[in-house]
C-alpha cells in the first residue's frame, strides 16, 4: 500500500490485486470466441472501458474475510462481472444510450443485433462458469440474482413515464437492477467458505444495503455529479424519463404548476430547452437531493452496521470504508 | 392412442401427455413475476401461440426412453423450452420480425426493449429451473448449449450478407442455433437416468443430428414450402439476406449473371419486385433445393442410426419415426 493509492475501491483493488489478476485473466480467457470474433470485439470494447470491478471486488473480499482458501471465489467474481457486462449491453439498448464509460456504446459503434447477442452469449458464459465449482447453493443464489435483475429492469421500464410510481416502486426496481448482484457477489463469498449463516446473512445484507445506496447515489449525481466523474450525462434520466427518487418525492411536493411540469417533460415527454435546469430547480428548492443524499447516507450506515456481525478482519475495515466511499461521491 | 392422431410428433406428445401437462403447468408457473406484470403478458403471446413444443418432448422421451423414474425430467423440459422461448424473442429483434408462429412478434405488439428483456428473465428463469435438480453434468450441458446457441447467432449475424460463406460456416450456425438445444434436450435424459455412456451419447448424436435435419428442412422449406404450414412468409430469409444450405450451393455453382444476383440482392441488399421468384428459379435450375432436401434425409437417417445403440423400447420406435417425419416436411 503506498501513499498515491488514493481511496477505498482502489486500496480493495490492490489488496486483492493477485485475485483481481486472476478475475481479469479468466474474464480474457472465457470472452473468447473462435467461432464468432466479433464476440470479444463487442465484449473487449465494454471491458477494457476500464470499470471498476465492484462487483468481483465484493465477492473476493466476501470470500477473504471468511478466511477462504479455495479457487471458487476467482469463478464465482468472474460469473459477476460477465452478468454485470450482459446487463449493460442489454441497456444500452433498451435506453438507446450512446455513450458508457465516456466510450461511444457498443449498439452505436456495431448495431443493436449485435448487443442483444453478444450480451445472451455474456449471460451464458457467466452461468457456465458458475456451475464449475460446482457448489449448488452458489448457483441458486446467482441463477436467483438474475431472475431479479431482469425482473427489475421490465418494472423500470413500465415504471418510466408513470408519474404515480412510488418509493416502493422504487426500491423494487434498484433492488433488481442494481443491489441483486451486489448481495449475491457478496453472498456466495461466505458460502463457498461454509461460514456461518449469521455471517452469509451479514454478507448479503451489507451487499443488499450498499447495492441500494450505490444506485441511490447514481440517481443523484445523474441531477447533480459531474458527467466527467460517472461517465454519463447530466440529465440522462431525466431524458429517458425515469421515475427516480429525487423526482418521485419532487412529484409527491407538486403544486400545480410543477405537476404540469412533470406531466409534459416525463409523462408526456416534451422537453425543450432549460426543462433540465428547471427540473433541478425544481428538485434543489424542494429539498429532495438533499433528502435523496441522506437516504442514501442512511443506507450506507446499515450497510456499515451488517458488518458487526463479523469477527474482525482488516478486510471487515475495509468494506466499511467502501461504503462510506460510495455515499461520499454524492457530497 | 386412437385413429385421430395423425402424425409421429402428436403420438409422441399423446404418449408423453401426462409428464407434458407437468411442463406446461411449471411453464406457467415460472413465466409469472408479481412485480413486473408485462412478464407473463409477453411470455404468454409467444407460449400460448402454441408451438410444438419438441424441445421438452425430447427431454421427456429422452427420459423415458432410459427408464428414469423421478420428477427432475420436467424441471429440465420446462428449461429447454424457456432456453427456446428467450431465443425466439430476441431473434424476432435481431431479425426486425414482424410474424412469428402466424401472429404478430413481441416486439411489434409491445416494443423491442420488452422482448430483450423478457427474453433475459426467461434466460434467468431457465437457468433458476435446471440448477432446482441439483445435477451438475446436465447443467454443464445446458449452459454450454446456451453459449453454443448465442454464439451461432452471433456468427449467423456476421455470415448474413456475406456470399463467401460456406457450407463449413452454414453448419456452425446450425448447429449453433437449432442442433445444441436439441442435443442438449435429448442429452440431458439419459443423463439424469444415470445411463451408460453409450446410451448418453446415442442421444446426443441423435438430437444433433435431429436439430440439423430440423433447421435445414426450415431453410428448404423458406424457398419452398406453404407460409402458412411453417407459420412464417415465403422467403424471409431472402429478405433477411441469410445465407442458407440451398443458396451457398447455388452461390458456388454461379454463371457470371447469377453471380451479379446475389451480389445485388444479398451482398448489397437491394432487391426489387419478381427477385424472390427469380432466386427461386435458380436454386430449382442448380439444383440445389432437390440437395438440400437430400442432405436433410442424409441427417434424419443419421439421426435413425444413432438409436441402434439403444435396447428395443416403443419410445425408441417413436423417436425413429419422429426423424423420418421432421424430413417428410421437406417432401
Amino acid at each position: 500500500m503506498t501513499a498515491t493509492v488514493a481511496n477505498p475501491l482502489e486500496r480493495l483493488t490492490e489488496v486483492l490485486g493477485d485475485d483481481m489478476g486472476r478475475v481479469n485473466a479468466l474474464i480474457r480467457e472465457r470472452m473468447a470466441s473462435e467461432n464468432a470474433p466479433r464476440i470479444p470485439e463487442v465484449t473487449a470494447h465494454l471491458i477494457d472501458a476500464g470499470g471498476k470491478r465492484i462487483r468481483p471486488l465484493l465477492t473476493l473480499a466476501a470470500a477473504r474475510v471468511c478466511g477462504y482458501q479455495g479457487d471458487a471465489h476467482v469463478k464465482l467474481a468472474a460469473t459477476v462481472e460477465f452478468i454485470h457486462t450482459a446487463t449493460l449491453l442489454h441497456d444500452d439498448v433498451v435506453d438507446e444510450s450512446g455513450q458508457r464509460r465516456g466510450r461511444p456504446t457498443a449498439n452505436l459503434l456495431w448495431d443493436n443485433q449485435s448487443s442483444v447477442l453478444v450480451g445472451d452469449y455474456l449471460f451464458a458464459r457467466a452461468f457456465q462458469l458458475m456451475v464449475e465449482p460446482g457448489n449448488l447453493r452458489a448457483l441458486s443464489i446467482l441463477s436467483n440474482a438474475a431472475a431479479v435483475i431482469a425482473e427489475g429492469e421490465v418494472l423500470q421500464l413500465s415504471a418510466a413515464q408513470d408519474l404515480s410510481t412510488d418509493e416502493a416502486t422504487y426500491m423494487k426496481v434498484v433492488r433488481g437492477k442494481t443491489a441483486a448482484l451486489f448481495s449475491a457477489a457478496t453472498q456466495v463469498g461466505p458460502v463457498i467458505a461454509g461460514a456461518d449463516e449469521t455471517v452469509v446473512q451479514a454478507l448479503f445484507d451489507y451487499g443488499d444495503a450498499l447495492g441500494i445506496c450505490f444506485q441511490i447515489v447514481d440517481d443523484f449525481l445523474d441531477y447533480g455529479g459531474a458527467g466527467a466523474e460517472i461517465g454519463k450525462n447530466l440529465g440522462d434520466d431525466f431524458r429517458e424519463r425515469k421515475l427516480t427518487l429525487p423526482v418521485i418525492r419532487a412529484i409527491a411536493m407538486a403544486d400545480a404548476e410543477e405537476r404540469a411540469f412533470w406531466e409534459r417533460t416525463l409523462g408526456k415527454g416534451v422537453q425543450n430547452d432549460g426543462d433540465l435546469e428547471r427540473a433541478m430547480a425544481i428538485l434543489t428548492a424542494r429539498g429532495t437531493l438533499e433528502s435523496t443524499r441522506q437516504t442514501a447516507l442512511d443506507w450506507a450506515n446499515k450497510a456499515q452496521a451488517a458488518l458487526n456481525a463479523l469477527p474482525a478482519h482488516p478486510m471487515r475495515a475495509m468494506l466499511i470504508e467502501l461504503a462510506q466511499f460510495v455515499v461520499r461521491r454524492a457530497s
